[in-house]
């Protein structure tokens, strides 16, 4: 199976923690630039309107051209600015609410202008800090309403609600596989859906391969974010550079359910060569791939069958 | 608001670890013997065939006639009996997924002629261990086929599905509270809901009292279980002796969503006089009752309206 | 017992994340006059030679006298200069050794002139991030000899090592109670210690009493930091918003140690109002203080020697 | 380099958790004799007396001739019988902590006899479960004094101190590498050093390899225990199963300090078959053996001295 990957044009520009700056910011054009460089890499995945703004259509449009590049996907940047802080579709405050609607709805009409059928919704302030900030039903309410809104407006275009257990609040609403496919369930509507971050399943225990397969059950499976980490923290390391056998079974089931959408690149390489950390990651992703073929799905699946663990370690094993 | 308080009948018979046997077990007359002698407690929740056989149901029934309890809940043994090992419902083997639907049954029935009128199911060993051990899509349709042919059977008897995220296995399928409501909204029986357990949130890094609300947001609250824990791991320890503030604020939310159900000690005090560890754990939870008439649910939920932690932190000091 | 409170200089600065700016930037006057409103706060600890420069002594100490304020210890920036991103004293860049020698020297010596005895050494960027990234002994050979380099330079100024388990690397060198004693027992100079951060000891699944008494016991208990979080990640969040036992037992052991050095805040209010979140701490801190008068150290004393849980949670419960 | 495999005895015993017996009892003829069916294997490590008395000496040593096997080391059964489960070696009961000495006094009385120069101490039952539970000073004063006595006895059998964060204390005292290379160098005496569980570190959040360095640095690094897991708890599942990356590194190490120890399987295969989950552990271990020499020892290390992860992430894809 051929998989496309993108990279996310941010990794390009300024990288930051709270205590160091770690890259400076580029220009668009020279973000572009860079990401066009990495090795196997059809696509970019960008933050609006963090990263350009709808006057520069025209320019974003003719160096995705000249670079042979198109959008994987376009993140609503409902957190890079400070008015989101105490949060966006579910914050308290009305009129924030109704921008965080309209950027969103804005970003929806862009990514249809730019040939790009999915806009994530990552909700990173909408949450909470302390015991006793919120109401929860109330929140969760706010949450189906704003997101229903928001899909509502051209229905041609995916909406993937992305997940995320905490950081930057100490807990996100929507946090887990489970409490996003409850939330996509209730608004009930053909185009919400998903967008997983395999590190985030990794950092919340959950099993990426479960929670893709769980994700598809419900044809809820919108877009795939890769990175990597110490199933503590969202680290956003190189791919496959701690956990091998996950990333392996997570791509094994993206075959499996005739996954056809991008891999998406979201690793944050503080202190790396960013180029060059992309391309070891799509090189381990491609690896993933390969193995698969080496042992063979059919092969795998009789081997899962048998829900054996002594097999299992055996056939990984015998990749090497 | 009154609460009702049960213990788990497990707690007064033998309590082992994989290392150590720390209590003795004990003949159903002395465990029932032992949980009367608890302070404030008027129910008990037990295990079904674990603790009593369907023989025993007159013995049973006068045992709690004489000491003035009743049961707060049964719970369906699908995880004492070596046979379970390798899952119930979701079970490869065919022989072992029809006991397992017939042993729930059969423990709803009880539950009718013991005048219970919820059984908890805990899916302890239907998960997987170890990367590629299953197929996840599978296991799910297993599930969800297994609880709705169970709850089917007698649909005045409540079925809720107790959600964990590891342990026995490392990875229980149904582990999270989005999980346990993405099953039961899936199978969308008016009685089949979730148990909560309040540590078991903990140690997945939930808010009790968030899930709480999640859970009522759906009608799916149906039985709460009690204990406490360092948020790692699931140590079952005295209710309130680690987390006094998600304590109190899962008791606030439970009045507010006025839940009227037991509040159930599932603690596990292997080095404690068992009797003791119960009363402590009861007069925490009146303690946090109190606490909140002390501050007020209305005077609470204008705080909580505000959403300002040095707002929440002052009221909560001011409990002193 | 009196203790002494400061708080960061820095928390009325600039608060940022990886996402989000929430504070911004503030003259250095601003911030001492901010953190010179905080009730009941006598100290300041700050970062060199990020917050001033060594050309503005005087000034620093005219707003010292001016505030009635004075410099509970001094951390020296070894963390927020891009220089220091792949390590400090352990750098494999001699020359980024040196200057990282030489800083802290400098910063020994601005100390003795602030009439400030005691100076952090926090080295956060001193570990890695991958497997296979570093040769871990020349590490820790390079960490012994700094730190001894240093401590060398004027024995009357106390070198605290902070000890923190990972951000921003994945892993930090100097994670651990367990370690940081290791190295200061190794480099073995009387004014060599640990400064211990309360959150730091929570988020390692280290009781913050275990450590504060395992420190004193080698009489390597130099400088107290306090915060909370939920015992996953250094949220820094208002002192016993979340851990109410292990903060009061904390107080506890400081007591009982004798502890005459300050209680210092780091704490990182994004979303708050700064001077009153650190309010909220320091009077959070206060009520410990006095509920432990209430209970009485010897009563607590007993209870501790009877190791009987049920005891314990009895006596606390009766703080109410 | 040819490393030596050892199996736990205990494996093809009872295998239990709190809630199910997976495997039972079986004689101590029957698992030497299924110990000595792995492949690959030469070594054994049992906990003494729980698997055989003093008075059995010579049939174990029989058994041990027969099947061609020797001991990798013996652990001092201070677990199993409930009169440890308050603690040994630092019980508040005078007579418990003798009678903790005199076992461990027999026990290296007998690896003596039994041609096997190191006793492992794995103080499970020496921590805390609550705050305010234990004085933690004179606990480790206690650990001093009774390591120090059961040493003197006969110093040329070495005592490898097993450091465990957690279970079945919910706190231990010798939690991490660097309270036990705390508290081993405390000792400061030749025979009194490390066992190091690569699974106890790996749910520390310690690098294993990292741990392997820092022990060996202080010529403390006695024995070695395999297994894996998820970072979160000691699942003692099969080597590599999980992180093979962290596995390799610790056998990259182990290589280049020239580690002439056992390498000790403790696992605690459940649900699988035992003989086999062994072999797995043993044929994973040689299989990073292999890797290492296909990548070349000196190749690997001057790709440490870069300390550039995308260089290190591409060495390790290469193996495939």
């Amino acid at each position: 199976m051929v998989f496309r990957y993108s990279v996310g044009l941010w990794l390009f520009g300024q990288l930051s923690d709270r205590f160091t700056v770690y890259h400076q910011s580029k220009s668009l054009e020279e973000k572009i630039a860079e990401a066009a460089k990495v090795k196997n890499n059809q696509g970019l995945e960008t933050v609006y309107p963090a990263e350009f703004k709808n006057t520069q259509l025209d320019l974003v449009k003719n160096l995705l051209k000249q670079h042979k590049l198109q959008f994987s996907g376009i993140i609503v940047d409902l957190f890079t600015d400070p008015k989101w802080m105490n949060g966006t579709l579910t914050s308290k405050d009305e009129k924030i609410r109704r921008q965080a609607v309209d950027i969103s709805v804005q970003t929806v009409d862009i990514a249809r202008e730019l040939d790009c059928n999915i806009v994530t919704l990552w909700l990173g302030h909408d949450g909470f800090d302390y015991p006793f900030q919120v109401d929860y039903s109330k929140k969760w309410d706010l949450l189906v309403d704003g997101i229903r809104e928001i899909a509502s407006h051209n229905t041609s275009v995916k909406i993937g609600v992305e997940y995320k257990l905490k950081e930057p609040r100490t807990h996100i609403l929507v946090g887990t596989v489970g409490k996003a496919l409850l939330l996509v369930n209730d608004i009930d509507m053909k185009n919400v859906g998903v967008t997983i971050d395999i590190g985030h399943a990794l950092y919340s225990y959950e099993s990426p391969a479960e929670s893709i397969c769980l994700l598809n059950r419900y044809n809820k499976l919108f877009h795939v974010h890769f990175n990597d980490n110490y199933r503590d923290w969202d680290h956003d390391m190189i791919v496959g550079s701690v956990n091998l056998w996950d990333t392996l079974e997570a791509i094994y089931w993206l075959r499996r359910i005739r996954y056809d959408g991008w891999l998406a690149l979201d690793i944050y390489p503080y202190r790396e060569n960013v180029q060059k950390a992309c391309e070891r990651s799509i090189e381990n992703l491609e690896l993933m791939n390969r193995l698969i073929d080496k042992i063979g799905v059919e092969w795998l699946d009789k081997c899962i069958q048998s829900e054996d663990a002594t097999e299992i370690v055996e056939i990984l094993r015998k990749v090497f």
